[in-house]
């Protein structure tokens, strides 16, 4: 039988996702407590993987299991023996066929900044400081420049190794909210899949769009020259968070 | 010379404010700061001790010294040497006869929590999780009734030595937020002063109140009759915030 989790995990103390031998990784506590619960070796598929450091508000990930507990009781069951920074927030039994990367249809990340003179502790953990103003009028419209396929090699870690960077974005959505003299921004990127360090890339490139320090032309070179030389830097890990993954269907 | 700081932290990893034996404290890591600098011992002066856990948005503390260091440069200078979880936003020339501590008209602290079957690891840090469900409305009405000068005495831990436990809240304010399927609720309360887990002890009453847990009577009881036993449970530290310290004047 199998079964679908909804995942949620601070990825502050992580080596990311996948299981490594030379860090500690999400999908390896999460293997241990079912385990421990199961009674059994069990394998886990999330929908993707999270890199280092990165948290996921929901993260989708599925496993065969032969047993008599009924499986919205696995949340309960699982967290009893998860650390505090990974919860399992919903679990349920998968329709036919269902498969946590391939029946993916969307996923969106966020990635957060704030512009502040000063570092702020309360929103370092989940959110990048940023030094210089930043135009939002000028970060939405760079926004629309990257939605719909596009080649996004330029945006991909050297050394990925993938069949293809073509990849569709549905949508690049800026949210601003203002606290005091804080300007905090989420900059929400839903599309059919992302290469490695692309959502941090994109939202460098975005920040530095609304700087002026990349032009118009610097980002038609990057798409459609495939250049790396014209995006903007990679931003920090923690800045990023995987908010939902879609399959097309109300899984949970 | 007097001067004064603007200053925000993440209480997770100190025992409190105050400098102690047996814990780190905020007050030796920016005393530690400020004599590096410096080059000689300074006494430095917080608003109000926070305990052990509690987080602060924006502290503010004084300390004489006699430096040719423009006070605006300090916020750059002492950051340098203070660790990513203690951040000075802003610093500044006092002026005449301010006292940190008893210059302070009203200080105003948030406690939040959100309502969630499940542990959320990215709310975890800065609030606590409510299993049972709360009625905001009756949470509303709850607010009003700490509101006025009222003798708090059953909202203080017990061994506190003050003088009086009479204090003056002005306002308590709910503001709610809705994400997804998550209710998060912040109760802003703000004073002439608190007792030792007063706020906590606020917020745990009205969280009780709205879960029908514990009457008006029992809150007359509370403030009128100083009855310890009708209040709600003190809630965890990590919840409390300390958002702002009023003057009375534009300090920074």
């Amino acid at each position: 039988m199998r079964y679908a989790l909804l995942l949620s995990y601070d990825g502050t103390n992580y080596g990311g996702w996948q299981i490594q031998k030379n860090a500690v990784t999400v999908q390896e506590k999460l293997t241990s407590a079912l385990e421990e619960t199961l009674g059994y070796k069990v394998n886990i598929t999330a929908s993707g993987r999270t890199d280092s450091g990165v948290h996921a508000s929901a993260q989708v990930c599925h496993f065969d299991a032969d047993t008599t507990i009924p499986p919205e009781k696995f949340a309960d069951a699982f967290n009893f023996r998860l650390p505090d920074d990974i919860s399992v927030l919903k679990s349920v039994r998968a329709p036919e066929g269902f498969d946590a990367v391939k029946s993916a249809k969307r996923k969106t990340y966020c990635y957060r900044v704030y512009i502040s003179p000063q570092r702020l502790p309360l929103k370092d953990r989940y959110s990048v400081r940023i030094k210089f103003p930043i135009d939002v009028e000028k970060l939405c419209e760079c926004a629309k420049m990257f939605e719909g396929e596009h080649d996004f090699f330029a945006y991909c870690a050297s050394g990925s190794q993938v069949k293809t960077t073509v990849r569709t974005i549905y949508s690049v959505e800026v949210k601003t909210q203002i606290t005091g003299d804080v300007l905090e921004i989420g900059i929400y990127v839903t599309g059919n899949g992302f290469l490695y360090n692309m959502v941090r890339t994109l939202a460098g490139t975005m920040l530095y769009y609304s700087a002026g320090r990349i032009s118009r032309e610097d980002i038609a070179r990057s798409i459609e020259g495939r250049d790396r030389s014209a995006v903007g830097k990679t931003m920090p890990a923690n800045g990023l968070t995987l908010e939902s993954v879609d399959y097309g269907i109300e899984l949970f």
